[in-house]
């Protein structure tokens, strides 16, 4: 299976790169399913319900979120009826949608897509390893999943990479999110799973993590209210990670990162 | 002027590696200045001087440090007479050693290397903003120095990003490290300024940050004090990022990023 | 009943003042029941079995622990078989140990004592709030229990009130541990639940909560490692809280502060 | 000399009793100097300018602020003509306002009030050891200035003893702020200098660190996005600490805790 996931969404910018190239890049590497971490993709904060839609009929098969999950409350309502929006799996329980959803692709194949936050230096949710083995009880991949995507949404990257580690050969690609920065560590774990620790953001890169520099920087030298943070709206860069697994495995054969537009290095697959 | 850098040292697979390739290197692509982070060379924790003056008759220039600066306490003798070991800027005044120094190339050329530490989910040290700048009162890129090379040892990549705006056009590179993971970002900012928010550790992926897995895993998931960490062991993949500069103007020209051996996607600069 | 609850005993001088007053004061105030935490016992830094013993044998019925409860590893084979040795509840399952346990009076009366951890600038354990519901389901005040005794091992008061607020009604006393420091916020809650921010530490005052006063105090001034931290080793002040409850609704009829010895303001229950 | 200090005011309720109790209280206790805390003072966030004066109308004669000192943008204004408002002592340079003030008795007497922010838990703000270091070169206690009363505003109580500590001796006291929760361990440190952990908060205590309980309690438990945080309205307790100094030396003499009104136990200074 041909599966692509790219990083938070920033803002219109990163919206409409992901809108704009979608399209081709489904066709041009025969891409079976995207997945789109959209918790910056309402002006940064969160992620409205036609944002969401629009990007679900844009090309994204499912979207994932994070620590700004609830930035748009109305998020909240939408979500229990759109299963395609997943947050993350460690809420409490009662919060309202899921943290997975299984797609079911058109030729019956089934894509099981989680997201789960990390919690080193972020708010102490509930154990997301002890959450990612009870979920992953309830699948056998390559049996009754042939792919699994996990989304570690996460500040530390001893976090991501013992998450990585703790699920080679259980799922098909553990992709880290929200420092909003590509990693350049992509790689097959020794069990088979791909890894990257983070996708990187689909945003403007003349920024500081896709808000514009100025007010930024700011907050950091200065110790007071200053403006509020805007998404920065130059050219994006599509950011993410492309893998091929084997159907009867679920694991992956290639991995590769792509890296189009704006102002990073380019990069494509090239299988 | 064609510089290099190599981000965190983690144990002896980080270290021989290092050794081992950089006579080639430097030959290769001409290097005229290595500067290295140690801040884990000495079994994960800390630099011995033992370990530094082996670094330093090897082929690195400078050894930059970070939150691990005084693991190994023999270094805090050592480094008031090594001036080309750098600790964090930012530490109080009173800190031995130095948080800069300027290299002079044989050739007469003169290069400023600064180590400085973020406070984001770090300890709470002085502003580093502040002291960067009081430190480039001091030093004029392109006049009384040919280029200039900040190590900004920091745990998010907003701060980071941060810095790196700050500094753009005022020095020639501005580079992370401490998050052990080489990010795909490298590029020229809008001033000229060459930026990467990590360079990645020099030490062995197959790991947690460098550390063996199981012990680092067990760590997330118990919550009890576990088996003492120990560096990984395998090959290790050397990460970093080469920049030639205009002598005239200390500005950026052509960056590149650097993996070699071990787990990681290879790359070399081809400049 | 009459129940006395003391925060957390550090170092030798905290064990003698504890075990010297105790007879004493059983006596005096007529205590049916005495909790201590423990969790800096043993130079600071853990409990021994060695010292669990001698403070079960010197009158305490129950020791609490907290963020210290392994530093002393040779606790970890010795509180599966002592039950009167109570560490967080809220550590993951399959952790060595009890959070809770029912100790029975001579009389044939039961108290649970309960201890939980905060999260908020702690390590991100399991949901206190959440396993504190699980854990009072199995219990009903007043009917198979006659009073409970909540130990909140947590550095935010907010995270404090907000425990005892979710517990009012429900249990005798909610009393906080960890800042080594007494409040003078004693009081019986709405819903007849005993309450106190924190018990504060039965140790010498004349130390930055507990330990040496100049290494403790030169950590924070200077960033580098310094002097192992000792306790100090002036007269301790023995320091918690007294509750009289109602055994037919097991909420509580009066509260009072006790604080014996040493450097603080001294005070003693007079009911 | 005699002087009372009050802290953090929370909301109307707290205000209120602020102003209706402290006439009498000034009259009665025969003080000197009122200062305040009143971070929280403009319906828990910030501190208004008309709040600000009707309180240094009302018998405050000089207020400190925390980490809400600039809740209330108006504030930022106003600060800079109104000398008796103290703001943080440590945040950076450039900064409105003054962390200090130098405030002279109608009997010519003068009083040093210091308004410092700790870091341990908190924001990354300037070395509040090395800022009152620097401070306290400039005065001389016993001679330049009567008495000197310093505010820590801090977390971590191990912070807020060490200040303490280090200032033994050179000031009449240091008191901390922020926690909301009076602490029972007002005492006079080994070289004089007056101390009390936390002064406790002016605001209804019947509420989680002076905020209604339902909505603070309900952040805890669930992971959402809730309704806005409101100062609860019961009736105020107003908590402090009354210090009585030898004016030829500024060390104190007598201290004592004041907590007056609504639902903690009551205490008055009897000297
Ligand atoms: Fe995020
Ligand atoms: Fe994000
Ligand atoms: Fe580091
Ligand atoms: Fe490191
Ligand atoms: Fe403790
Ligand atoms: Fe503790
Ligand atoms: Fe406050
Ligand atoms: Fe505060």
């Amino acid at each position: 299976m041909r599966l692509l996931f790219l990083g938070d969404i920033v803002g219109r910018t990163g919206r409409e790169a992901v809108l704009s190239r979608l399209p081709a890049l489904r066709e041009k590497l025969a891409l079976d399913l995207v997945v789109v971490n959209a918790e910056n993709a309402s002006h940064g904060f969160g992620l409205s319900p036609a944002i969401a839609t629009s990007l679900l009929q844009g090309g994204v098969d499912v979207l994932t979120l994070g620590n700004h999950a609830w930035d748009r409350r109305d998020l909240i309502g939408h979500i229990t009826s759109e299963p395609r929006i997943v947050r993350p799996l460690n809420y409490p329980p009662g919060t309202p949608g899921q943290g997975s959803v299984v797609v079911e692709l058109a030729d019956g194949r089934k894509v099981l897509v989680v997201n789960v936050m990390g919690r080193l230096f972020m708010d102490p949710l509930d154990d997301p390893f002890r959450c990612m083995n009870e979920l992953l009880n309830k699948h056998r991949l390559g049996a009754t999943i042939q792919a699994a995507i996990v989304d570690v949404h996460a500040e530390a990257t001893s976090e991501k990479w013992a998450m990585g580690h703790m699920l080679d050969g259980r799922v098909s690609l553990v992709v880290g999110t929200h420092t909003h920065t590509p990693t350049a560590d992509h790689r097959i774990l020794a069990g088979g799973t791909a890894f990257q620790t983070d996708a990187g953001m689909c945003g403007d890169y003349d920024s500081v993590i896709g808000m514009t520099k100025e007010p930024a920087v700011t907050r950091f030298v200065r110790k007071m209210p200053g403006e509020r943070l805007q998404p920065a709206e130059g050219e994006a860069t599509i950011c993410g990670i492309m893998v091929e697994t084997e159907d009867a495995t679920g694991l992956a054969r290639r991995v590769a990162p792509l890296r189009q537009g704006g102002l990073l290095a380019q990069t494509l697959p090239d299988f």
